[in-house]
This record gives structure tokens, C-alpha cells and sequence, in this order.
């Protein structure tokens, strides 16, 4: 049987209790298909911040990057929002992804039939969209140098960031894209600003040039205000997506809300080699922690992509999604998703009917 | 009576045919209210580098600097989306705006009632949505230095932008929206990545500053990816916001799809003093031009924003805005705006049609 460590990362707010029924989830799948999962919790964000002073300890990241993935709940909270940028729980997340190289972040943004009525957009728009965003997760504008804060000539106070991409930051995005287009419909649209910006002129030179190594997907190139735009109008148009990492970080929330139901929403962050890093899209949610009413579908299906992408446990990642589906058409709901006629329970009685389904 | 010197600036596709109709539209208001314009006409964009070489020529620029208000159709086209930066019809439009520093872009997101059911929102969400979204427009990462290509010190291509933002910026942006504001809801949302960016570090800084000389309106920071989300939740949360360049792109095309008729959109672009610039936030879409289907009402009403914003001739703007409204009721519309039950009328029959309201 294949053994597996597994990092998890509670977090703070409502990340315990997430990040403890997905455990179950795999503990329960796992023992299903003959697969033996050792975990580690650690500390990250204002939990790590409370308890030795810095967002993302050095124990964290060694045991992290040890393992063979990583579970992330979420961090963050009011109580560590004024703190300065190097002290912020954010910063130990942007830590922990540049430290384990996870440079493409898969953002599904799939619409769940039951739960089509969640969405804003009209059901015949948001019917059916199941979007594959990959946003590039490690370069850009995010780490890029110089940065900072400075005087001018005229002795004003600037503030500064570089949008910066290498040719092999973009190739190796754009490969990967290209593969998980494969994998789909084969279709790729990749969103840039290349009428305005150098950095996003050579991203598209690089993608042109790839495309030739994939024949069988169809490329196409949208500025980002469109996809902005075109994201409301016809998200169905979609198929795989992919764009640097600040467009990324707009476009992958403007689609997970085309759905409607963010709590439903997993992630993948992946590198060449290593751990890749799961973890919900939604946030840490303070303002309902430690009431069990948090939803925990999003984290179980991170630990769904956890197999798939993190493990190449195709069948256990397979099962957890039945198992989701089951459960929501049983009708049990948390709040955030709850519909007159549905059932409304608590994060753990939804971890249990979980269970029940996998 | 006031006479005031008007730069027309068609442009390319479509261009030409709404500038005609908010032209005549001019004309009739002025002659009601006693105000006379003397029109100017000329190239840029696309048309320019057809017939000079270059997509904003010195005498277009000399041109709009002399005159009270600037005017603008659209421009682009596919004809000339291969050329070289410095030779791309987009390119004209930012050394315009960047030469008349009209550093505050206003971007009304309006959902009128007979269209409600144009937005891909459901009725209910988009029902009422009146927005004013301020960008940032002669800073950021649109002009920021250094930018280009080079290599690095592994010998590979690299691309790079700047997105840099100096206090005086920061502070007239901020001074203008708190204004706008004031004049509003008194609600003035700050869109930022502050979590991660300098350069937003700065800017919510300075808003915080400068709202202390605004004690009636209060001001909310928002960071871009949340505003992305909520502006598909809840569009009606929004009354006045104010963003930089890059992100006031996206943010704003996405807004003006929220109401689903970016046909019906004006904008208008403003600085410290001299001539602003007036236009449609849609393209010159090529593929209709020509052909007496563009929908002229988004330019009439930059027309209208031109009187009030650029003039001071609010009586003169009012009017053309009661004839748009009054335009809708008795039913025309162009395609991108019909539905069942509406009278189909090309681009000159609803300017005819608009005139008849006025
Ligand atoms: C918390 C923040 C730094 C982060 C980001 O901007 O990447 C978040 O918005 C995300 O998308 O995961
Ligand atoms: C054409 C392009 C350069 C321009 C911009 O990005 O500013 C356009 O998208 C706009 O919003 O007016």
C-alpha cells in the first residue's frame, strides 16, 4: 500500500475546523484504497505570528517542504491586519509558496447543479461553467525587484513594484497549461495586457512560440480587461485560462464568484519537483471561527486535488468528488450555501454526511 | 452667449458614425441653451498612422490642447493590432491622455431600467446599480520607469513594468474622488492591493491622510481581487470608487458589464486644468463599422459629460441625458440592446430619434 506524510496547516479562523473534517475525509478514503497518510500539523500565519513571532517558522517550512504535500486551511484575521508587511499572516503564505517553487495555481471554478441558484448571474449564464484557471503563482509583480519605498527628485514619498517575467518563468507556465488544455477541451486562452505592457508582450511572444509544441490546443489571447468583461457576459466561453499572477489573483476570484458559491471553490498550487500546496479559495472567515457553521466542502475538495495533482491518486481523488456530490445532493448545506428546501447543518455534521457518501 | 471650441477625434471603425450622431446632438442642445460650439475635426489612432504615419499627430494633439473640450469615437482595429507599440492606435490614446494629464478617469456604471435585463445579473442584482468608478490614468504601471526587454544575469529574455505612484498623484486622485464623493452618496470606496504591494501601501496611505479633510464622507479600502468578487455579489454596495490605472482597466470593464450594455457608457477624462477628453468606454468595433448598427448612445452621453465636467453646463447636460432616457422609453434601440417588443433603428435613425427628444 502507498504511504504518504501530509503537512497540514490549520491556520487561523475557521481553518481548524476545515482542515479537521478534510483529514477525515482522507483518513476514511485512504483506508478505502490502501493508501496510509502520516500527518504533521504546523503552524502558519497569526497563529505562527502568536506563537514564536514570524508568519511562516522555520519548523513549518522544513516539515512542509519534507513532506508529500501540503493542506492548507486558511490564514488571517483582524487581530493582525495593522502588523507591517513582513509580519502579516499574507506574508507567510507568499512565503511558504515561493519557498516550495509552486509556480502554477490551478483555480477551478466549477458550478455545482445544485447549487446553480447560488450564483448571481442568471442560471442559463452560469448553468454549466466549469472553468480552469491557472494563474502563475511565484513571479510577477508579487516578488518582483526593485520594490519599495523611496523620495523622488522632487523630495516626494514614491511607492514602487516591478512586474517582472523570464523567459523560463513564463515557458514553464505556459507548458503546464498547455498540458491541463490537453487534458480538457483543448482550448487555452491566455490573458495578458500585451497592448500596453513589455512584461506582458514577452509573455505572449513566449506563449506563441510554445504553442507550437502543442498542436492539438487551441490558443487564444484576451487583454484582461475583456476577460474581465467576458467572465460575466459568457463565462461558458471558458475552458482553461491562464495569466500572470496579480491578473491571476483578480481574474480566478471574479470566476469563483461567477459561481456563486466561493466555500465550494479548492485550489492546487504545484512546482516542478516537490510538495505542491492545497487549500481552499475562500478566506479565513473570523467573524464565524469556532462556531462550527464554516464550510468545509472547499477544503475537502482541495484534499481531493491534493490526490489527483499532489499524490497521482486518481481513483481516492475521484471518490472524495462523488462523495461531495452525493452529499449536496442529499441537500445537506452549510449557511453559505443553504436553500429553502435543503438541509442546513454545522461544518461537523457536514464532515460526517460526508463520510456517509465517500 | 458661451462659445466654446470642440476637438472631434472619429477615430477608427465605428468611430466616425457616433461622432456624428453626438455632434448634431451638440449642435440642437446648444442652439436651446444658447451655447455655440465651433468644431474642430481630426485624426488619430488608427486613421493617423494611415495618413501621417503616426497614431497621434502633432497637430491633433495642438489641436485638442486649444480647444475647450476634446471629443473622442474610438480607436483600433484589427488592421493595425501587429504593429509596433509606438505604432499601435492605443498608443495615440495614452500620449493624449498623458499629454492633456487628465489624471482622473470617471466611469459611470449605470443600469438604466428599461435595460435591466440586458446584464447577465439577475434582475434583482441589477436593478439600481449606479456607479461611479474613478481610475487613475496618467500614472502606474501604464507609465512607470524603467520598463522593456533585456536579459538577465542567466543570460534569458526578460520583460518589465513599473507600477510606481508618487504622493502628489496619489493626492489629486484622492482629492478628486473624495470631491466626487461629497457630491454622491458621500461613500468612496479605495480599491488597492495593499497586502502585498508598495505601491498600494502608499496610496491607502495617503487616502487616509487626505480623508481627514472630508470628515462627511466615509472612505473604505477594498483590496482588488475582493472588489473583483463583490462586484458580481452585490453591485449596489458600490456608490463612488477610486482606483489606479492598471487595476481601474479591469475593475471598470467589469462594472460597466455588470449592467450589460457597455453600449450606453461614457467616460469622461480630466486633469488639474485645460481641455478633458469625453468617450464611449467601448471599442471601435471594426467588424460592424460602416454599417449603421453602432449604438450612438454611449457617446452622446460622453457628449453630455463633456458639457457637464468639462463646461459647467449642467443645464445643457441634463438635457441630453432626459432625451437619452426619454430615447429608451418610447422604445428604439440598436441591436446590441434590442429585445423583443423594441423598435430595431440603425446608428442615424436613433440619433434622429435622440434629437426628436431633446
Ligand atoms: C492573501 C493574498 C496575499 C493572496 C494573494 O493575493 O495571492 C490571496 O488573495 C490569494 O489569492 O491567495
Ligand atoms: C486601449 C487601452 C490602451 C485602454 C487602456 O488600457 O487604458 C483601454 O482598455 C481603456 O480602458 O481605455
Amino acid at each position: 500500500p502507498s504511504s504518504y506524510s501530509i503537512t497540514l496547516i490549520p491556520g487561523d479562523g475557521i481553518g481548524p475546523e476545515i482542515i479537521s473534517v478534510a483529514k477525515d475525509v482522507l483518513v476514511l478514503v485512504g483506508s478505502l484504497e490502501g493508501i496510509k497518510f502520516e500527518f504533521q500539523e504546523v503552524l502558519m500565519g497569526g497563529a505562527a505570528l502568536d506563537a514564536t513571532g514570524v508568519p511562516l517558522p522555520d519548523d513549518t517550512l522544513s516539515a512542509a517542504k519534507q513532506s508529500h504535500a501540503v493542506l492548507l486551511g486558511a490564514v488571517g484575521g483582524y487581530k493582525w491586519d495593522k502588523n507591517e508587511k513582513h509580519l502579516k499572516p499574507e506574508t507567510g503564505l507568499l512565503q511558504i509558496r515561493k519557498e516550495l517553487g509552486v509556480f502554477a495555481n490551478l483555480r477551478p471554478a466549477t458550478v455545482y447543479s445544485p447549487l446553480v441558484d447560488a450564483s448571481t448571474l442568471k442560471r442559463e449564464v452560469a448553468e454549466g461553467v466549469d472553468i480552469m484557471l491557472i494563474r502563475e503563482l511565484t513571479g510577477g509583480i508579487y516578488f518582483g525587484e526593485p520594490r519599495g519605498f523611496g523620495t523622488n527628485e522632487n523630495g516626494e514619498e514614491i511607492g514602487f513594484n516591478t512586474e517582472i517575467y523570464a523567459t523560463h518563468e513564463i515557458d514553464r507556465i505556459a507548458h503546464f497549461a498547455f498540458k491541463v488544455a490537453q487534458k480538457r477541451c483543448g482550448k487555452l486562452c491566455s490573458v495578458d495586457k500585451a497592448n500596453v505592457l513589455e512584461a506582458s508582450m514577452l509573455w505572449r511572444k513566449r506563449f506563441l512560440a510554445i504553442a507550437q509544441e502543442y498542436p492539438d490546443v487551441e490558443l487564444s489571447h484576451m487583454y484582461v480587461d475583456n476577460a474581465s468583461m467576458q467572465l460575466i457576459r459568457d463565462p461558458k466561453q471558458f475552458d482553461t485560462m491562464v495569466t500572470n499572477n496579480i491578473f491571476g489573483d483578480i481574474l480566478s476570484d471574479e470566476a469563483s464568484m461567477v459561481t456563486g458559491s466561493i466555500g465550494m471553490l479548492p485550489s492546487a498550487s504545484l512546482g516542478a519537483s516537490g510538495p505542491g500546496l492545497f487549500e481552499p479559495i475562500h478566506g479565513s472567515a473570523p467573524d464565524i471561527a469556532g462556531q462550527d457553521k464554516a464550510n468545509p466542502f472547499a477544503t475537502v475538495l482541495s484534499a481531493a486535488m491534493l490526490l489527483r495533482y499532489g499524490l497521482g491518486e486518481e481513483k481516492a481523488a475521484k471518490r472524495i468528488e462523488n462523495a461531495v456530490v452525493d452529499t449536496l445532493n442529499r441537500g445537506f448545506r452549510t449557511g453559505d450555501i443553504y436553500s429553502a428546501g435543503t438541509k442546513l447543518v454545522g461544518c461537523k455534521q457536514l464532515g460526517e454526511e460526508i463520510l456517509k457518501s465517500v
